[in-house]
């Protein structure tokens, strides 16, 4: 019994459904919405205290965490493996899944955050909206809501995060400069994060990613899409499809 | 060959230095300097180009990010195992050095920084300061300094990083009623990560840390503290004890 519940195939739901397409390991999906703040119900907060998805239910054990959740995916199925087969190799994949929830998300996250929510929270009248945050088992994600849907961030801290990503796509071209995926000769979870948050990024910041400024990073976003497993994951149901595009549009701008 | 760069026994040092220590690995050790902004040296920055410790170079091989050179160690050498055998037990263990590195760590150590960083700043002119910050690899690291040194950080902030330092000590004292060590029934880096930031707070924290409010992790800090790994590691020369104790008794007063 594999149960994993998830949202769109972006950012960390798409980082798990990539695994799982790539692994090739049957489960029972369970679609989350973030946009109507599912991940809120009680039902859900049984599975994740937290909140939060994706989450990972095997045989009755709940495991949470994204990264945490492809190296389990890896370890306890059969299929192709998606960690390189020596220690060495293994630290890089993890110093670089690391780097990608550590810091490459955070930015783009706020970002994104900054230029969707509207559209979201805009549909609310704010007793609803308060509502809806209240709910919000995490203190944290309770003011990240709060800050986006009143005021937003400033100039500054979207500047600065707007930095953090180019910094991110640079690192990114740099080491695939050098090998052909990002822990080396071997396609790893390494690609399988970055490539969860930069899939759209040819399209929506062609400023940033382009064959001109980053072309191994292109030539890596060409095998990866390639890949029957990636497109498995891009092609799982995606019902807000239209919402985001609306986001995305706004957020090019600032990474232009 | 293996060689261990590292600071005093104290938060991502002392945690490799555990786990160096608990699989009773021979290494070479080389102390850098913080207080004398040692990791920012170019002999340093052409070991880890992000100019922080600790890091590891097996063999020529660099290895960075204290959570990964653990699980390194544990998987390329000999001696007692430090993960679970299990997948499950294994992911429970990354789920808690995950959050040990993105919340607890990161709130603890901001207080502490506030604290401690005069008693280091305090001892260079504005130039000599400003030349030190200059040569910081990475910009986050820079702006860091700069805050702490000049203006310090809000008591708004200090009061939520101290709101997460007790929902961190509350989270393992939760687990730790549950199960002996916290990745379930045996000792495993997850406890390893936990002790490098709480080795001090039944002494320096005692109204947050203590028998009655706490008492499984106060049992659980007990049977840490006698592991020879653990007395080992703790017993790594430091020659910042006396600036890093001052410091101490001031950031008492915020997680009180």
């Amino acid at each position: 019994m594999l149960d994993l519940y998830h949202a769109e195939p972006a950012a960390n739901s798409l980082k798990v459904l990539l695994a799982i397409k790539e692994k090739g390991v049957p489960f029972t999906s369970h679609f989350v919405n973030l946009h109507e703040f599912q991940q809120h119900e009680p039902w859900f907060v049984k599975i994740n205290p937290n909140g939060q998805v994706p989450a990972l239910v095997h045989d009755g054990k709940v495991i949470t965490e994204s990264t945490v959740i492809n190296e389990y995916l890896d370890e306890a199925f059969e299929g192709p493996l998606l960690r390189p087969v020596d220690p060495y190799g293994r630290a890089r994949m993890r110093i670089w899944t690391k780097f990608v929830d550590e810091y490459f998300t955070p930015a783009l996250s706020f970002i994104a955050w900054h230029h969707m929510i509207r559209n979201i929270t805009d549909k609310l009248t704010p007793e609803e909206l308060e509502a809806k945050i209240a709910r919000i088992p995490l203190k944290e994600q309770q003011d990240k809501w709060r800050t986006s849907a009143r005021q937003g961030y400033t100039r500054e801290q979207l500047e600065e995060w707007g930095r953090q990503v180019r910094v991110s796509i640079q690192r990114m071209e740099k080491e695939l400069a050098e090998t052909p995926w990002l822990a080396g000769a071997a396609f790893s979870l390494a690609d399988v994060s970055s490539f969860a948050i930069t899939a759209g990024m040819p399209r929506v910041s062609p400023n940033l990613v382009n064959a001109k400024d980053t072309p191994h990073l292109m030539d890596w976003h060409g095998r990866m899409s390639a890949r029957p497993g990636v497109q498995a994951a891009l092609a799982m149901p995606n019902p807000v499809r239209e919402t985001m595009e609306a986001g995305r549009s706004k957020m090019a701008s600032i990474l232009s």
